[in-house]
């Protein structure tokens, strides 16, 4: 057949994560579903670690990649099995939606080879959403996954819990009717369109692990097909539970085909960029049909979520005026510019019923875009910020109404001090629907380094209950990210959610950083960095200084050296006071300094038979087992 | 004199910081003290921006630099007008204070060619420390210094205080009698030895802005005094407030004499490293003598503070023995192994007052260490850590006795929701003495990062009241930083600080951060990149896509392209929307969304009005000036 394009070569990263084994664990309900996660094996005979894996199919040794073929479709049997959708003719793919190209595309990016000619939508009447099922009692196989997922395939983890989570309620164990409850309340979503079978199922809410989202996308300046794969499986590989795809540029439409097919994360998109691509980029020729289009043809595709800036009010417009940064989200901004030029209440809020319909019909979850989101310190909590927050409040009630899957964005820049307030004010506006913000970063001076900027924010939001942090490279700011951008806006993004997963007393949480710290106090050098965000990383930073191999045991390192290691001092340190507590000498008790004649006298007498034991034994402090008593 | 040793080529970076402009600024006072700062020029008809300047002479350009003569004794004749010091011989310079080297020093590092031969100290009876004239009601010049200093040489800032200080009490203005009061009190240090002439007085203290350490210093494995000294040069470049010279391997005398006689900032060190260095590593053969002996050799060449770890007690040694990661802290980790060796009281402990003596004679402030901080998240807040804590408590009040300033060292790694306990309990045990801590790490999981997990706690701790957060570079657990690393973990701890001062309502703190969000929304690229804490990187970031010099006037850059730049859009809107204000037409009330019938013809009418305007202007929504009517 003439139309089916030649294959296309375009890289992706594949092969374990250092350390790592990937393992499929089996649904404990004992129903069929088998859960990816990933296995860190350690020395020492130390138990293996499970660890959290978005990584996908790419880092499974066990499974052939084949980019143009896409991922299998995971969940293709358990949305037939429901019985409530039907094949139909797709959309006409149009050359508006790649950027005015022409029919045979040239120019552009290839054309994905497996487009599925026949997608998925509910049947007259149905509602596929998550939401609709959790609310009818139901318990998916979707849920059944997030829930092994969440509790890493462990059985209960019998500990004091140890946090502040902020009127959060998470349990010790995550049961498949604890997600149904959740998402049945809208607290919790699992964001995955009936046309995006590939998928591995996830959750987004407060009483679940904090989660991540990478962007990436090209813009009309930079970047291609090519790099924008790559950077979605460079992405997950690192640790993104979801990416969004906010492509402004050409070939929009071929771009998110290749990203979804191979995408075994929920795709974000924004359709309001596609929209104005499609008028040529002139925000006043926008129209509700065009837009009810876009969202058919990226529905089709499969994508999981849409940010829709209905919160953007034609009043509230003029609150912008007085800003330093004005209207820093670009759907935002096209919106706010729409409404003047229209003297019109925005469409995507008149028409947020119809949208709605939309959503049910593939299982698409509402990101209620912070259109007035503060783009510096100065606008940080300000007027136009939090009418747009109670707005997003109403509308979060009108979704739920048809039991569409709702969550709310957030800031943006935010200073220390006003972060609490935004968590507290979108609880209370928002029903408790998840918050999704993007940092927020805490001072506006440091360009260049706005993944730690906004990373001190995103921990401290995180911990307060926002459910997911959305990623800031060091180009944010400045220009368009690659992929070493990508990586370290990930890994930071990954910490800060870790951090807010152990202030908030996760009870899983903490056995990674004990696990490595036991590591690095045991010198098992190797583990140490396996266990690590970033095992590659680590090695070369220690590497720099100290290559050899016979490094990666030593008992020190170039910071300080042998002598000067205080990791193998205190292990001689806690040698020596083990055997002194064996010989009852160093009880706690005995040691708190009393003052007493009768106890120094006494510990006096006990300080000199150490002494003569310490120098009988040749003055060492580290006494191999065979020879203690 | 064949003693002088030959000219020694030591490379340091010197010139403007990129957009900056040195100035020294008359303190107001008229007393003829003149303050280092500097001054970003702006474009636009902005007003130039004064921040904060720790580069010293090395970035004026009308100095001529010369490592081997050192800087100028800015701070001599103010030393010698009080009367209360005296020269003598120096104790002579050993050969173990430089590692066991021969006298010539040969194969070790070249001796600082300008070394003062008689140090000075105080008179019989006298007490030279800042807190001891403070408490006497005296203003000293280096009060004066840092009162201008902390004002950026402004003018008070009538401006409403938006911040949470959790209590602390930071005045509008600072006056050098705040200064005094506050040093007084024990709330705030100047740390400046009299034998270091050099240093640019500064203050550290929760009502003055947040302070930033750098840690520099080579290892047995790695480093030498070109790239130390290179290292102290750059680091206070970037912004570290002081530097600690940490060095464990050899030549530390002469190293640290290059670096003091070199350094505008005070100059810390753990004074514990060298007498182990003068015993071969063998903890054990420490004694009082021998760490005496050190005191007196680094207090004659001018260290400012030492890090003193008084508190590590016999009796608290086994409560690390329970812990993850035992004992993380060097010196404390040495005392720790003494004490158990010996079956005595650290000696640190017991000759306090002695220690005092010395400190007084030269004006050295302690640095309480956190021999006990915790180096996991599972060790935190633990009762090794506290008893500790408590201990420093009573050790700052035996100081303050005498006079003599006092800082407390603190953690470590924390996690978030631990952190404010750190705070408080240091608050109440030391008597609002200031605090400076390493971090702390709000996770373990992330070697390679730890500038970021630590950057995360350092912000929040600084918020709460610490003085002076001690960087951690992406190298921490895993070997030496080099240069570049000494920069990220400046910038990192820079904005942390600058993060905390904002959020403490400093009132001079947003005035920057409003700066450069005003360039950014007007595209005053170049602007944008000196505003910030590393313009070089910014601009490289910037150009790694947009290179030509026409991108840095140019309303957008790669991230989003011409179409979609939010800010770009967002000018147009507040333009327009300006002219809708100005034709009376959409006050704040009438569009607050009211649905009386009368106000909606009236906004329809309105509206109309302001379409046929729009259509009129040729559908602009930017119109330059003239065309206003």
């Amino acid at each position: 057949m003439a139309d089916i394009p030649a294959r296309t070569e375009i890289g992706v990263t594949t092969g374990p994560i250092r350390g790592s084994r990937k393992v499929h664990v089996a649904a404990r309900t004992g129903s069929g579903v088998r859960v990816a996660m990933r296995e860190i094996d350690l020395e020492g005979g130390e138990p293996s670690l499970r660890v959290y894996d978005t990584s996908g199919p790419y880092t499974d040794p066990n499974v052939a990649i084949d980019i143009n073929m896409g991922l299998p479709q995971l969940r293709r049997e358990w949305i037939m099995a429901r019985g409530d959708v039907e094949e139909y003719d797709a959309r006409e793919v149009k050359p508006e939606d790649n950027g005015q190209l022409g029919p045979d595309r040239s120019g552009g990016v290839p054309q994905f080879p497996s487009v599925v000619k026949r997608p998925l939508r509910a049947k007259a009447g149905q509602n596929v959403s998550q939401m609709h099922y959790a609310r009818k009692g139901i318990i998916t196989p979707e849920m059944e996954y997030v829930a092994e997922r969440e509790n890493l395939g462990r059985e209960m983890i019998a500990r004091e819990r140890d946090g502040q989570s902020w009127g959060a309620a998470i349990p010790d164990f995550i049961t498949p009717e604890f997600v149904r409850d959740e998402v049945a309340r809208g607290r919790a979503i699992i964001p995955n369109n009936i046309n995006h079978p590939e998928s591995e199922p996830m959750a987004i809410g407060r009483n679940f692990l904090v989660k991540i989202n990478a962007n990436i996308g090209n813009s009309a300046v930079a970047s291609d097909v090519a790099n924008e794969v790559d950077k979605m499986v460079w992405s997950i590989r690192w640790g993104a539970d979801t990416v969004m795809d906010l492509s402004t540029g050409r070939n929009i439409h071929d771009t998110r085909e290749w990203i979804i097919r191979n995408s075994p994360v929920p795709i974000g998109t924004v359709p309001i960029y596609q929209a104005l691509e499609k008028v040529g980029g002139i925000a006043e020729d926008l129209t509700w049909d065009i837009f009810r289009d876009t969202l058919i043809e990226q529905a089709e595709q499969g994508v999981d979520y849409f940010t829709i800036h209905a919160g953007v009010r034609l009043p509230y417009v003029p609150m912008a005026a007085k800003r330093m940064t004005g209207i820093v989200s670009r759907g935002g901004s096209i919106m706010a510019k729409w409404c003047l030029a229209h003297h019109k209440e925005s469409f995507l809020y008149e028409k947020f019923d119809e949208i709605t319909e939309i959503m049910k019909a593939y299982d698409i979850a509402y990101s209620l875009g912070d259109g007035l989101r503060p783009g510096s310190i100065y606008d940080a909590n300000d007027e136009a910020q939090f009418a747009e927050l109670y707005t997003l409040g109403e509308l979060t009630k009108k979704a739920w109404e048809q039991d569409v899957q709702v969550m709310i964005e957030g800031p943006g820049h935010v200073p220390m001090h006003k972060i609490k307030e935004n968590m507290d004010k979108q609880l209370e506006a928002c029903g408790e629907a998840p918050f999704y913000t993007l940092g927020p970063l805490v001072t506006d001076i440091a360009p260049g380094y706005d993944h730690i900027t906004s990373g001190i924010g995103a921990a401290q939001i995180g911990w307060y209950g926002t459910a997911m942090l959305c990623y800031v490279t060091p180009k944010e700011h400045l220009g368009l990210p690659d992929r070493d951008d990508v990586k370290v806006g990930v890994v930071t993004y990954k910490l800060a959610a870790h951090a807010a997963d152990l202030a908030k007393g996760h009870p899983a949480a903490q056995v990674r950083d004990d696990a490595l710290s036991k590591a690095r106090f045991e010198f098992r050098w190797r583990d140490q960095f396996n266990l690590s965000l970033d095992p590659d990383t680590a090695e070369q930073y220690h590497d720099q200084t100290l290559p050899a191999e016979g490094a990666k045991t030593a008992h020190f390192c170039s910071m300080c050296g042998p002598k000067f290691c205080s990791m193998k001092i205190s292990q001689e340190v806690r040698e020596f006071a083990a055997r002194q507590n064996s010989d009852s000498y160093l009880a706690s008790e005995s040691l708190k300094g009393e003052n007493s004649p009768d106890q120094r006298a006494e510990n006096e007498k006990g300080m000199e038979t150490m002494s003569e034991v310490y120098r009988a034994k040749g003055e060492r402090l580290y006494l191999p087992e065979q020879e203690t008593e």
